[in-house]
């Protein structure tokens, strides 16, 4: 599989300087990108695309090629996959859509391209596809427009994906949100390569600490519960199922081909396999990032702190309504809490250090109640920035406040531009910012939720 | 009531031009805001302040005050309520906390001016609140910096707050989603005006549109269904109701003193009233913004238009999940679109336009089967702008095709920057956007809530 990630050679059929092309746009964003391999465009037309010496035929290239590139019309495709049989390139990402998802025809082209391919032992990821993202050896086989979409940064995350703009979502949204990612890869209609082969890839890749997968349907049923039952004991793996009522079985079928089944089983296997499953975008975005940046906490009884008291009210809601608890504090560390912050502020859980709050408060009562004190294994802090005594210097003192107490923290601020500059300067130290009660309290289940599945594995913490 | 949101002469006891001060920044953004009614500074210590005379009692004003603005320490208050009755001032907003929320003595000074009150006519707002904020008559008791806070445009949506934290952060996001405001009142701790009396004056308020109340108690709960039945009749409520679990219910007595009582009992009441309950702040947002920029659909049947397979799917999804249909075109509505559209389309529903899309394309689709056909009631269209053929252009045309066919639409596109540009300009055209496919399908079920509430009560369509 490392060579779908880092291949040492790379041919691009179809390459092209002319806008618009897609196998022009791979071969540019490669360059771009700065990988180290060898590439070769191959083009009847041209003597060199972007600088780089191009051939007639991939038979042409005189040297090995690790990994070829297809980005042309569907009807022409399987000649290249047999030039490339005879070339012995081993691996080969089809980015061309226009296959399976079509009907008919298109089944009997994936149908004879998988014959080849078997025959000729090469292993294929697509087609209809974006193809590959890594990072870390800076190679892509994406034809977007970083213009349109943004490129996240270097990180702990690896995506896998179904739907292409799902994989084009979500590298958007995780550079929004400050999540780094490994290594992104979108296999459209699968004609070989799944979740399953990549699931096992990223187990043992270094630089993967999450994995999320968008999933229409699964390639083998239970290969997949296999592998990431295997692979969820080392890293969290959060699913985004889609196609579970009637009307999304429906839409998923003529989007993909995908035949969603029942939605019963999939959970029922998520389960087994130890993985935890959003409903919905943003559960599933929320989750992703409360695991890249915190680790799952020991146990069960959250603290929550506000400034905002009404905040404090629907976050405790809420936490019941995720099977969180919110225990009321001892009488001792509620006696220590009064004598170290204003008599006018609640002493309570939540800690609601009211409209009078300064930075400071945060701090102390942090360092009370979580640092100091055994009765709380996670906070969700609420720091609303409308106040006058509320600054930056409040991200500083909340952050170093928990590390040092080794207890995960989820914060949640709601607001508008002043509010925004505050989130990046928490997500920057790895501490996850949502902009409602729901999304907080929500993000800490999903951490707890690992937890329970790590010890139901009998595995010690990450 | 008119008087709390539009006095033609307010004293504000306290004021200063010391920064810090609260009825001094109650003054600055009272000046700001260009409120044209007289203002009257009461402080002993000045002579002028900001520029207008300052008197040192309320009883030194030579002319008649309409309202009462007061923010100075709660044992002093009582003071000047008696002051204010002798002046036979009619209304008072205290903004003061240190009352009810703080314990027996703090009920026990309530007590004192709600008999002064009751005694002498004089209507109460507060205390522990922020007051109003009346973007037609430029009149607020506001002591927010809108350095901080954004203050939202005006508009049609009006928000009764229980919460001060609460309201400010709906000011905040109302302005982020280009959310139009004509009143909002927080009343704390609801000395003696509540939602009740609010929503009375509210249903025959012009600038009203949508009501949207945050409450973690009600004041009178006969008295509040019987207004709220009337006033839903006229226009959507939105409750947000928090206190529902144990945790929460807890957290709301040692915030506002407010018992929080049965949710069971609060559901009934809502649903007998006619208002439409929210889970969670985001389903909150997001179906006030969908009331106040759209009209509930005639049905249930909802087309799904995008250009990203895999959100087409997951919107479906979530239609279930919400009780919309998503029902399949007919062979004839197929084959209408077939003749328009490229032959790479799925022409079905979803109608997926495939990472080809350009903006046309859209026209094209709803053209057909919003406006030229009767078999669906509204859409959510996704248009994601990854691909090049989307451009700025696809607002217009979508939302020219959707006024035209006089069915509602509600938006979904996700991702970074370019994306939010987009959000902004279809939110001018009062088009909605979601920022997740949960969130857009939530949004249309809200809509159609609103619809099934106006039927079941007997009444036309807005």
């Amino acid at each position: 599989m490392e060579t779908f990630f880092n291949p040492s050679s790379v041919a691009i059929v179809g390459a092209t300087e002319k806008p618009g092309s897609l196998p022009g746009v791979i071969l540019k964003n490669l360059i771009d990108m700065g990988f180290q391999g060898k590439v070769y465009p191959v083009n009847p037309k041209y003597k060199t695309v972007f600088g780089l010496q191009c051939f007639s035929s991939i038979l042409d290239i005189p040297d090995e090629v690790a990994l070829n590139v297809i980005a042309i019309p569907a009807p022409l495709v399987l000649n290249v996959v047999q030039q490339q049989a005879r070339k012995r390139i081993r691996h080969a990402i089809i980015i061309s859509a226009g296959f399976r998802e079509m009907g008919a025809e298109g089944i009997a082209m994936e149908e004879q391209i998988r014959h080849v391919a078997c025959e000729n032992d090469i292993r294929i990821l697509g087609p209809n596809c974006l193809g590959v993202l890594d990072n870390y050896s800076n190679f892509t086989t994406s034809f977007l427009s970083w213009e349109r979409v943004s490129c996240p940064k270097k990180g702990s995350l690896s995506i896998l994906s179904q739907s292409g703009a799902f994989a084009v979502a979500l590298l958007d949204l995780a550079s929004q949100e400050g999540l780094g990612i490994a290594k992104m890869v979108n296999y459209g209609n699968r004609l070989d390569v799944g979740e399953s082969t990549l699931l096992s890839h990223l187990r043992d890749d270094i630089h993967t600490r999450v994995i999320a997968i968008y999933m229409e349907s699964v390639d083998h049923g239970r290969k997949f519960i296999a592998e990431a039952r295997s692979c969820s004991r080392k890293k969290p793996i959060v699913a985004l199922k889609v196609g579970k009522g009637a009307a999304g079985i429906a839409a998923a079928k003529s989007h993909t081909g995908a035949i969603a089944g029942n939605y019963a089983i999939y959970k029922a296997a998520f389960l087994k396999s130890g993985i935890l499953e959003a409903n919905g975008l943003e559960e599933f975005i929320d989750g992703v990032k409360a695991l890249s940046m915190q680790n799952p906490p020991k146990g069960n009884r959250i603290l929550i702190v506000t400034n905002g008291g009404g905040f404090g009210v629907i976050v405790a809601d809420h936490c019941s309504e995720y099977g969180l608890e919110v225990p009321l504090p001892s009488q001792q560390l509620k006696e220590k809490l009064r004598t170290k912050l204003s008599s006018f502020y609640v002493v309570s859980n939540p800690v609601d250090l009211t409209g009078s709050a300064c930075d400071r408060d945060y701090h102390t009562a942090l360092t009370v109640a979580m640092l100091e004190s055994d009765e709380y294994d996670a906070a969700i802090i609420i720091p609303l920035m409308a106040p006058q005594g509320m600054t930056e210097k409040v991200v500083e003192l909340i952050t170093d406040t928990m590390k040092q107490s080794e207890k995960p923290a989820v914060i949640c601020t709601v607001g508008g531009a002043f509010t925004m500059k505050i989130k990046q300067l928490f997500e920057d130290r790895e501490f996850p910012v949502y902009p409602s009660p729901e999304r907080s309290a929500k993000a800490m289940s999903m951490l707890l939720r690992r937890r329970m599945l790590q010890e139901a594995a009998g595995h010690s913490p990450l």
